[in-house]
This record gives C-alpha cells, structure tokens and sequence, in this order.
C-alpha cells in the first residue's frame, strides 16, 4: 500500500497505530506515512508530521491532493468536551469530516475516478443509547445520548454514503472503551474503568466512583490499533452496504477487572482502591452499553481479548514503566 | 398555539397540511401561518407565503428571526434526484436542515433560552436498507441504500442532539410510502404504487413493473398530515431520547392492492392494468421496506388507514375529480 495518512496522529490511539504501522511487514513504508494532527510529537524519522485544522477550510483539500491510498480517521473532540462545546463538538467531529469526504471525492473525480482511497473512521459505541437490549447486536438503532454519539453516527452516514457511490472505500469502526489507557486520569466519566487498574499498578491510590456490579465492554489500546490495521486490509466487497461495524471487546463487571488485578498483580494493588459513590457518574455510566454480540466483525476476522486479565497483561507490556 | 412556519409547504403533503391547519380548529390561527418554498402555489388568503431557498447563506436566520413556534419541515430533493444529483441532495436534504436547526439556536439563545420551538421533520421509511426482517421494529438499524435516505438519517441524528440539548423541541417521522398521490406519474421507481390505483380510476391504462407479489407499506397523504398535525400536539416529553419515530402504515402486496380496487370500483379499472416486467424497477423496490411493528407512534396514538380500500376510498373522496 502507498501513502498513509493519519488523521488524528498524534493521540493515543493515532501514536499506538503509527507504531503499529512502522512494525508491519505488510505496510509498505518505502511511501510515504503521514500524521496530521493539531499539535505534534517528535515524530520517527520515516514519519511526515503535518500540523493544522480539519476543520478550517482548506486543510482536507491540501491533505487530499497528496492522494494517499488510506487514510485513517481518528481526530475528533472527546465526549465529554463535545458535550460542554456543543458549537465545537459539530465543528471537528462532523463538519471536518464531510470537509474531508468531500475533498477526497473531488480528488477522485479530478482522477476520472481511478482514485478511491480506503478510509478507516475511528466510530465509537457512543452512537448506542439506552435503553439496551442485554446484548446489543449488529441489527440495534444508533440513538446516541451524546453529542459526541450524535456526530460519529451522522459522519457514519456520510463515510457509508460516500461508498456506496464509489467516492472513497470507507469502514467505521465502533471502537470499545479502551482499557488500559495509558497516561494520567482525565475528566471523562469513563476514566475510573482505566484509573481503578493503572494506578494501583503504579502504586497510586484511585477512586472507583460506581457500585462494581456495573457492567461494560472493553478493549486495549493494541486491539484497537488491530482493528485500524486489520480494516486497512479487509474485502471491503463482504460489507455489503453495512460499513459501520460494531468490534469485538470482553464484557465485564468491575468486580471481575479488580479480581482479574488481584489475579494478575496480587493483593496490594487492589487494596488501593477506594469505592466513593459518585451519583453523577453513575447516572451517566448507567445510560452507556454493557455487552455486544459482535458477530459480523468477528466473522471479519477482527480480535479483542477474551479476558480482563489478558487486558491488564497487555497494558503492562506495552505501557508501564513502574 | 402563535405562529406556524411549513417549509416545502408548496409541495402535495405541504398544501395538504396547510389546508389541515387552516381546518382543525386545534390551531389558533389569529396567528401568522406562513408556507416556504422555492416557488409559491396561490395561498390561501390567511397565509403567508416566501420563496427562497433554504440551503443558501442567510434565509434560515430570516425565517427563525420571526420566532415561529411551530415549524414543519418538508423540504427535499426526492429519492431520485438526490441518487441523479449527489451535491445537490446532500445541500437541500441536510446542509438545510443543519442551517435552519443552527439559525433556530440562534434565536434560542438570543431569547435567553425561552424561545425553543416545537420542529416536525418529515423523515422516512428510506433510512432503512434491505436486508429485512418480515416486519421492521422500533429498534431496527438506521442502514439507508440511497442517498436521501443516508441525509434523511443524519438529520434526524441532528434534529435528536438539537432536542435533547433543549434549542428545539423535535420530532422526526419517517412516513410511509404515500398512496394514492393525487396529480400525475412521476419518474420515482415508486410511482406505479399509485399510478396502478388512480390511472385506472380515471379511465387511464397503468403500467405494473413488479410481480404483484411485492409487498410494500402504505399511508394516504391525509394520514401523512395528519401524522404531522398529531406531531405538533404530542407530549414529547414521553419520547424519551428517542424523538425519531416509524409511523404506522397498511401493508400490503400489489395484489391486494388489485384486489381493492375491484372491490371499491369494479372489474373495469382492474382490466386497465397491464404487467409489463421491469427488472431495473424490480430490483429498486426489492431493497425497500415491506412491513412495520410501529408500537410506539400506534401508543402514541398516530393513526393510518386499516385497510387498502380506505387508501382508496380517501383518494377517492379527496383528491378524484373524475
């Protein structure tokens, strides 16, 4: 494959895809590898670093013209900002997506169409609202009860549409909550289900603001840049008109991610965490899905772990430094 | 209830709901009625009536600025067109609908939140996509295979986030099919739903395409507006998060179709329908929807035909001037 671009590139899940990129033999690196991004890190040296705005006009236009072959979407404002910067929220995470769709098919038109980039949009389950069914399966309603949910489903439409017309060769994926995320907590109310693992490994006390019957869906941060790698090369013809995928993760409770920590590291860590009801968080949690029947994107060959230890394990690997 | 703005009321359901309004006495029409459009029919003399268009710079803040506290949105390019003009459909079908709902918010927030009116978007059953189960539930996906259908799914997703944040008051109706349309065949692959019943009624032969074992999901355009009438009273705060609902409907095979006709008007016009097989038809109508479960507009008491005879009988009483 030549010339990759990746929007978004200097997040998370964008430095952990970049890697992942640089490490696959089946990534042709000898083009070019691009990340665009706000604000950039210290990229590797085979790695062009674009800074700038999807959102101003202009920019997808530039980043287009260059014509990569695959393109990974990933940039977007986090739920919770979306929610408190509603003008904002819209601006980045739908209208900097139609801005790039429609840059893109202007590139394959002025190509006579013989340029249709693949283009791998970093979805969420936020687009799910409740009520849910126990499982959500690949036939359930995207009745989002955020913002954020809201713009990732309607860019989901649009990348689907875009397709169906033969403009770009698009795939959304529904990305779980990642678990173990690497860093310091942060605001989102998401953030304990990281917090209650990563600090006590590294010693911290943490907070788990929520009764640890609360169930919810998982995957790491690997699986995840797996799932980016693994649509980068998938038959896009078996998508039929569905391009929006629901990906595989491990349901659990949190009384099952403490006792798998206590499994993997012992008693000390989970002695570290204190539970201190919060009702706000609680409220939101409660509307979030618990567990999936992801059965399309499986059968696709997509691969999340089957276990929390396994989960934990992998974030000591990739991440920790204690 | 003061001031009441349909967009696209030049249209056949937009004139049928402005006639509506001006009969039910529900709607207190000491206020301004005013209908938008492209281009203007002769108003009744109670309306008011501005042409523009709606996908331009500036006319949504004219039309908000006056505060309507009831708006109906019926604007759109057709299923066809917008599949033949794919820039076109995106700009009229949601560009519009993202400028009025922004122009809305505008005016919400420069009231200090008081002004928040109530919003009625016709949607419809195009934002499912094939395949089906027999009958489509509540909470069937949002898989749309035409353009209008992926535009009419995103405006929904819009009007939804616009609602819960409390700018608007929104509701979406994804409407059925509407037989029998008054006027003549157009070039929708869904013409000869009511080309089959209101040819033959006026002494006209009609073209059947498909086997008349396919089954669709009917409404009369005086159930349409009066789905949009209900809309405008309902206690939304029963929709939940959930403000985009399947309307009820009758649904039938073509030969039902037939066979109701025969009872309500004889054997003659029956014998002016000729099949003459249409692949390309066929396989278009093979991807729509055949049949709903819409237990929640039936409970919140919308109301269709019961039978095919009643669609008949309703054209017949409405619209047939032979």
């Amino acid at each position: 494959m030549t010339g990759i671009l990746v929007i978004g590139g200097a997040g998370m899940l964008g430095q952990k895809l970049t890697r992942r990129i640089l490490s696959e033999t089946t990534f042709d690196l000898s083009s070019q590898l691009t990340i665009f991004d706000k604000a950039l890190p210290q990229p590797d040296h085979r790695v062009t670093a674009i800074s700038g705005d999807l959102s101003q006009s202009g920019t997808a236009t530039n980043l287009a013209s260059n014509r990569p072959e695959l393109i990974f979407h990933l940039a977007a404002i986090v739920s919770g900002q979306a929610e408190a910067e509603f003008d904002l929220g819209w601006d980045v995470n739908l209208v900097a997506t139609w801005n790039l769709l429609t840059a893109l098919k202007a590139e394959h038109e002025a190509s006579a169409g013989s340029y249709r980039p693949r283009v791998i949009f970093a979805s969420s389950i936020a687009v799910f609202g409740a009520p849910f069914p126990d499982k959500i399966g690949d036939e359930f309603l995207a009745a989002p009860l955020t913002s954020y949910g809201a713009q990732k489903a309607a860019s989901e439409l649009m990348i689907s549409d875009f397709s169906r017309k033969g403009f770009i060769d698009g795939v959304s994926l529904r990305l779980p909550t990642l678990c173990v995320r690497p860093g310091k907590a942060n605001a989102a109310a998401s953030s304990f289900f990281s917090g209650i693992i990563r600090e006590p490994l590294n010693g911290q006390p943490a907070v788990l603001p929520v009764p640890d019957t609360v169930r919810h869906w998982h995957a790491s941060p690997r699986a995840a840049a797996g799932f980016l790698t693994h649509a980068a090369k998938l038959d896009t013809a078996s998508l039929k008109e569905r391009r929006a995928l629901n990906m595989p993760g491990f349901s659990c409770t949190v009384a099952e991610q403490i006792e798998a920590l206590r499994t993997v590291a012992g008693q000390e860590p989970v002695d570290l965490i204190r539970y201190t009801p919060d009702p706000a968080i609680a409220s939101i949690v409660s509307g979030w899905p618990r567990d999936f029947s992801p059965d399309r994107s499986v059968a696709l060959g997509f691969e999340a772990e089957k276990s929390f230890e396994e989960i934990i394990r992998i974030y000591m690997e990739d991440d920790f430094d204690g």
